[in-house]
C-alpha cells in the first residue's frame, strides 16, 4: 500500500514538517521505496517533483524539505508498487489539464477490473490501476460537464458518485486538487487535522523533530493536513470514514459528502 | 526573447554541461530572468522542473547542474516575459497529454492574433500565447489524428504545415517532443550540433567549463543538442533555415522538412 499526504491552507504555507515525517516512511519508517512525488499549487501556478527512488534516500526530497514552497494546495503520494513496475511513468501524483486547469491525483489502495474502466479524453502514460481510474474519472467528469460548471454542487455530488463506484472495486483513498478545491476521498483509511490559533507544538511520529507553529504562523492562519495515518503524536487527528467525501478549500471542509450505504 | 535549449541522444545522457551555460544566461550573462523550465524524457516516464525565478539564482536549477538526470530527450527553456505576466503559469516548458504520450513544448518568439487560434481538446492555464498556440498545435493534430497515427510522415507534415501557419503570425522557433522523438522548428534562430565518436573536447561559451566527451562517452554514442544560440565557441554549430523543421530521433534527424516559399 502506499501513503497520501495533503495540504489545504488559507494562506501560501510551507509543508517542510509534513513533509519530514512522511518522507521516512519512504524507505526509512516504512515500507514505500518504490518512489515517491509531490505536487504544489503556488500562488500563480503548478508544479510538481517525482522520482522513481525512494525519498528517504532522494536529493530532490531533501531539496524539497530544505527549500520551502509556500503554497495553498499540496498533494504527495509515497508508493509501494503493486501494480505496474517501479519506474517514473508510475510514479503518482498525476495531472492532467481540464477546463484550463491543472487537475491532481494520488491515490492509495488497489482495483479490480480497472482495466475495463472506460476512457474519453484522457489516457494512461504508465501502466498502474491508480492512473487508468483517474483518467476514467476525470473523462467522465468532463462528458458530463464539457465546460466548468456553474453548479460547482452538481460537480462535487458527481464525483462522490465516481469515488462510490472505484470503490466497489477495491481500495479507493483519493486526493485530488483543481488549484481552487482539494477533494479527499475515504476507502479505507484517511485522517486529518485543522490548525488554527491558538497554535500548539507538535512532535513528528517517524522522525525526531517538533515544530511550535506559534513561530511560523499569523493568527488569522488556518492550515489542515491530511494522511493515510496521523504523522503527529500528540494532536487529535480525525478520521475519515469509509464512503466519505470532503471538499476543502482555504483549509476548511466547504461540503460533505457520506455514503448512502 | 527567450532562449530554447534541447537535446535528443541515442543513449540516456545528462545535460548538466550544456545546461550548466545555458542557466547562465538566464539573469547572468543574458537578460532572461523570468522563470526557466526543463523536461526530461527517461527511461520509463517524464518529468519536469520549473521556477519563475531567474535560473541563475534557483536552487533547483543548481540541483539539476549537479544531479544528473539521465535522458533521452530534454528540452529547456529560459524566459524573458513579453506576453503574460512573470509566474509559475507562464513558465514554460508546457506539458499536455496525447494519445497516452506526454507532449512537451517549448516556444521561443512573439505571435500576434494568437487569441483568436482555435482551441478544441487543451485549453491554456496561463495567460501567454506560447502556451494558447501549443493548446491550438496539439488539439490540431488531435483533431486530424484522434488515435496514434501509423503514418508518421502523415503527422510529420502536418505538424510542418501548423508551424508554418504559426510562423505566419510571428516569431515561432519551436522545441516539442512525445517521448520517442524530438521536433524542432525554426522560425527565425535555432542551431544545433551532433556530437559522436571521435570525441573531442568543448569550451562553454557563457561560463569558464571545458569538457572532454571522450571520458564521458562510448564510441557508439551519438548526442545532439539544440539552442537558440550555439554554446560552446570552438564547435560548428549547425544553424537551422527558417520554416525548417527536423525529426530527431536517438540523436539523429530522420525527417526534414522546408518551407515552400
Amino acid at each position: 500500500m502506499c501513503e497520501l499526504l495533503g495540504m489545504s491552507a488559507n494562506v501560501p504555507t510551507d509543508i517542510c514538517f509534513s513533509f519530514t515525517g512522511f518522507l521516512h516512511r519512504g524507505g526509512g519508517t516504512g515500507p514505500h521505496r518504490d518512489g515517491w512525488g509531490i505536487a504544489f499549487y503556488e500562488e500563480g501556478g503548478y508544479r510538481e517533483f517525482r522520482d522513481p527512488h525512494p525519498s528517504v534516500h532522494s536529493r530532490i526530497a531533501r531539496l524539497i524539505c530544505e527549500y520551502p514552497i509556500k503554497s495553498n494546495i499540496v498533494i504527495s503520494h509515497i508508493r509501494q508498487a503493486n501494480v505496474g513496475g517501479v519506474k517514473l511513468a508510475n510514479t503518482h501524483p498525476f495531472v492532467r489539464e481540464m477546463w484550463g486547469q491543472p487537475w491532481c491525483y494520488a491515490h492509495n489502495g488497489q482495483l479490480s477490473g480497472w482495466e475495463t474502466l472506460d476512457l474519453a479524453s484522457y489516457r494512461p502514460v504508465g501502466s498502474t490501476d491508480s492512473e487508468h481510474a483517474f483518467c476514467h474519472l476525470l473523462g467522465e467528469l468532463r462528458r458530463r460537464y464539457p465546460d466548468p460548471p456553474e453548479d460547482r454542487r452538481g460537480l462535487w455530488s458527481s464525483l462522490h458518485e465516481l469515488c462510490e463506484k472505484l470503490r466497489g472495486l477495491g481500495v479507493f483513498n483519493l486526493l485530488l486538487a483543481d488549484g481552487e478545491y482539494l477533494y479527499t476521498y475515504c476507502s479505507t483509511k484517511l485522517a486529518h487535522i485543522t490548525r488554527r490559533a491558538p497554535f500548539g507544538e507538535a512532535n513528528l511520529s517517524d522522525a525526531e523533530m517538533v515544530v511550535n507553529f506559534v513561530e511560523h504562523t499569523t493568527p488569522d492562519d488556518v492550515v489542515s493536513v491530511l494522511a493515510t495515518e496521523p504523522l503527529t503524536d500528540n494532536e487529535e487527528w480525525v478520521r475519515m470514514q469509509p464512503g466519505e467525501l470532503l471538499v476543502w478549500r482555504e483549509g476548511e471542509i466547504v461540503a460533505r459528502y457520506l455514503s448512502d450505504e
